[in-house]
Order: C-alpha cells, then structure tokens, then sequence
C-alpha cells in the first residue's frame, strides 16, 4: 500500500484558529501547531499536504505554516457540514490512494523514537488495510471522542479487529457494543485523530453526501459502512492524544510537551515558582 | 485629565501572532488575547481604541477581537521601525489627550478587584500626569525591559518620580544609575507594558523620528526626554506581567491565570496527573 498523501482537516466551527495557536515543541523551539502536524506528516515520508480550511482562513493558514506551505494545498470547505464532508473535499486530492488523515485540533506524543503518524503508517503498509489509531480512554471522556469495538489480533498486543464505530457514544451503548477484551473495565477505544483511510471511505463519503445533501456527514458513520466492507484495525499507539480544542486542552499540550522535552526542567522550575506565587 | 483613548501595540516583528493565540481567562472562558486586553481596556472604562498592527493582518485581528471589533481602529505600521514609531502612528488618534498604552504581547494579571489598567489610570487622573506601571524585577531579566531610576514619594508606598529611564539596562548601568532606594538588592523597577502617556510623547516622538527618519525608534528614549519637561511617575502596581512573547510565555500567562482564577482545581488536578505520567 502506497501512502503519499496526507489530509489535515481544520474547518470545523470552532477549530479554525486552533491550527494557528504557537507551542513550543519538545526541542524547545517556538512553533504553530499547523507546522509540528507538518513536521510529524513530512518526517513519517509524506510530502504531499491538503488542509481543508474555512472561507477567508487560507492567508492565516499559509503564513502559520512557514516552509511548510510550499507542499500544502488548500481546499476550501464551503460550509462546516462535518467532519465527514470536509474530508471529502479532498476527494480530488487522493484520487485513487489511501492518505494519512489527520484532524488539526489534535496533536499527538509518541513515546518511542518513533512519531504516531510513523507508527501508524507502518501498520497500514504491512497489513495493507485501512487503520485508525485508538487511545484506551476512559468512559467519562465518551462524548468527546469516537469510539470502535472490536477483538485483539491474535499474538498482536496492540492491534485490533474492528468491529462496530459509534460517535461519541453512551455509556450504555459502549457498554453493550464497545467493550474490548482485555482493557481495563471503564475504558474504550476512542481515536485518536490519526488514521490510514483506502479509496473505499471517499466513496463511501460520496454517496453518504448524494443521499443526504446539507446534512452534516460525520466520518464515523462512513467507517462503520468501512467495517463491513473491507478489512479495517485499529492501532493501539505508543504516545498521547492532546485535542488543543478542548478548555485547557493547548495548556494540557503545552506542559506535555515541555514535560517529556528538553526543557523540562526549566519548565518544572517555573511551575513551582508559579505555584508558591499562586493564591487559591 | 480625561482618558478616554487606548493604544494597543502589535506590530512588533516576532509579536503579530501573540494578540491572537487563546487563552482560558480566570472566569474560565476560552478568548484570544486580544478580547482579554480589550476586555482590561473596557473594563477601565475606555471606549475608543486603536490597534497597532503589521500589514496584512488586519483581517484576523478583526475575527480575534470578536465583539470589541466595533470599538477598535485598526492602524498599519508600513515598516518595523520600533515601538515608538508605531505608537506615534496613532498621535492622530489621540490627538491632544493623555491615552493608556497597551503592549500586544503582555498580559497583566491584577492581585486586587481592580485591574491593572484601572488602577494605573486612577493614579494618573488623581496625580494629572503620565505615569508607567513597573514592577519590581530581578537583575537577570534586565535584557528583557525597560527600566527606571528613581525616588519613592513621600507618605506614597506604590509611587515614585521617575529620574532616569534605560532600555535594556546592563547590570552595570543599572547598579549605576538606577537603583531605587527600598527595592531589596538585585531588583529593579522594570516597565509592565502598561502606561498612562501625555500628548507630550507623541510630540518628542515626533521630534525623533524627523531626526532620523528610518531609524528604529524605541519608547524609552522617548520616555528619557519626557522625565526632562514633565512630571512622570511610575506606580508598582498590585499584580503581575506575563510577557506572552518569551518561550513559554504563553504557558506561564495561562497557568497564572488558571491558578489564580476559578478552575484552579481542575487545573491542578490535570497537572498532576501530567507530571504522575511524564518521564525525565
């Protein structure tokens, strides 16, 4: 399987500036979030970029880019009709190939030598199917996340068989729909914001859209008509999901990044001299 | 003296992106850090403003500022020629009124009820004349700031006359000329990024810039000649500065305002289990 496109999604309603938030990355070197997504995506071999943005965002986008704009492509989602749809615009882009796709308000920490995004594609091209990352995660986080079902691989720790994707489940359908074997009681596995998709899931997007145009397309529902038509796993990554989205969530990004760099001990230093100023 | 104008600067070279990374304020609400300097502004009760900007930003500044977009004026520096210059590209702004001037890059967390910008714009309507916000800093971050010289006013805990101003002092130059008798050794009152300035600075900016046009023009130069032909006070104001532009500025501003704001606890929860699962 040939992976040489990639998709970063950055449309949604509330997600347009998050792309272009500054961090400080585990070398401790100043940048957007749109470039440390580009850095991940070229450093796993991937050199061909489509971001999927809002109307009016494309000038923000390029200059928070920097180096990296020359090998991006920017395709205008014309109205945040969901997830789904926005990838779809990127039909175009990937043709007859599966991509990388990633969701912009994501980041994520892996915990080897080794980026999520690499992780993930080497799965993809040895077991030549569609992947999706998954983070075991606990049921309190279920309405922010999508989530699958399935069984382990056997003699594989971290690969999974899906069988069943809900969107932000209940509590009562991960209960009856979602319960993995071998995962500690209360935890499911919800994405990641990382996944490896064929061919397969734009036509499936497609006809989702042509049956039901202006309805908003979620991608979840397009992975779970995935299922059962062709093979597709799940990957249990080594690292962390930080969805920069969330309230507090670019804090949360930030400290772990600066936590497992090279910087942490300046970092710590200044937390502690921060926490003895700090009233309650 | 009547203040009714505020300027904000935000046309520094590495600062264009700062006003518009977010932030969770200490009610616990998402907003760029525009909207929060906006919101200090409003809140001090000033209603015009304008914002110095670097061309071709002006549209998402416009989208950053959400509703106080109406009551900002958008002004383009053409050429990074250093803060006084920009300041002075709103001398037709502030006309002949004193105006609270506001830097992009620095958020001011106030230790009282009342802001920052309110307490410092008291002090200059109570005294009639230009005053700066310090605060009192140890000599290693001398490289970073402007800094004043000085004496205590009599019976005045918080307020000095201001005698001499340096930017950027040597440990030097500041042991020699700007040591303020009461501050404990080492510590030195540096700039807030927060002033209430006459219409005399816009003159003597005025005056600089046509003695050489295309240098770059700093405001504490500008500053030095104001203590010459006017009363000039600074007043160490009851909270602190977080200068966002600095590596990790922007996670120190956001954990002060976090720890001293309503999601202290769930904010410190989250760091714990940050550093329970972070390895050196």
């Amino acid at each position: 399987m040939k992976i040489r496109k990639a998709i970063i999604t950055a449309a949604g309603k509330n997600q347009r500036a998050l792309p272009l938030q500054m961090l400080v990355d585990r070398d401790g070197v100043p940048k957007s979030a749109l470039t440390i997504l580009a850095e991940e995506i070229t450093g796993a071999g991937i050199e061909q970029i489509a971001v999927i943005i809002s109307p009016g965002t494309e000038k923000s986008y390029e200059a928070s880019a920097g180096p990296h704009a020359q090998r991006m492509r920017f395709i205008v989602q014309p109205e945040p009709l969901g997830l789904g749809h926005a990838i779809h615009c990127a039909a175009e882009f990937t043709g007859e190939e599966a991509f990388l796709l990633m969701m912009g308000d994501h980041l994520h920490l892996s915990q080897t030598g080794e980026s999520c995004a690499r992780q993930l594609i080497e799965t993809a091209r040895s077991e030549n199917c569609a992947v999706s990352a998954v983070q075991a995660t606990h049921e309190r986080m279920l309405p922010h996340y999508g989530c699958i079902g399935g069984h382990r691989m056997p003699g594989r720790e971290r690969l999974y068989e899906v069988e069943a994707v809900i969107e932000k489940p209940t509590p009562t359908q991960a209960e009856q729909k979602l319960v993995v074997p071998g995962l500690r009681a209360g935890r499911y596995l919800c994405f990641f914001g990382l996944h490896v998709l064929t061919p397969a899931i734009m036509e499936i997007l497609a006809r989702q859209i042509a049956a039901r145009p202006a309805a908003i397309i979620d991608l979840s529902r397009a992975l779970e008509e995935l299922v059962r038509s062709e093979r597709y796993l799940a990957h249990q990554l080594e690292g962390s999901r930080h969805d920069i989205g969330q309230r507090y969530g670019l804090l949360n990004a930030q400290l772990a990044l600066a936590l497992s760099g090279k910087d942490r001990d300046e970092v710590l230093t200044q937390l502690i001299e921060l926490l003895a100023q700090s009233q309650a």
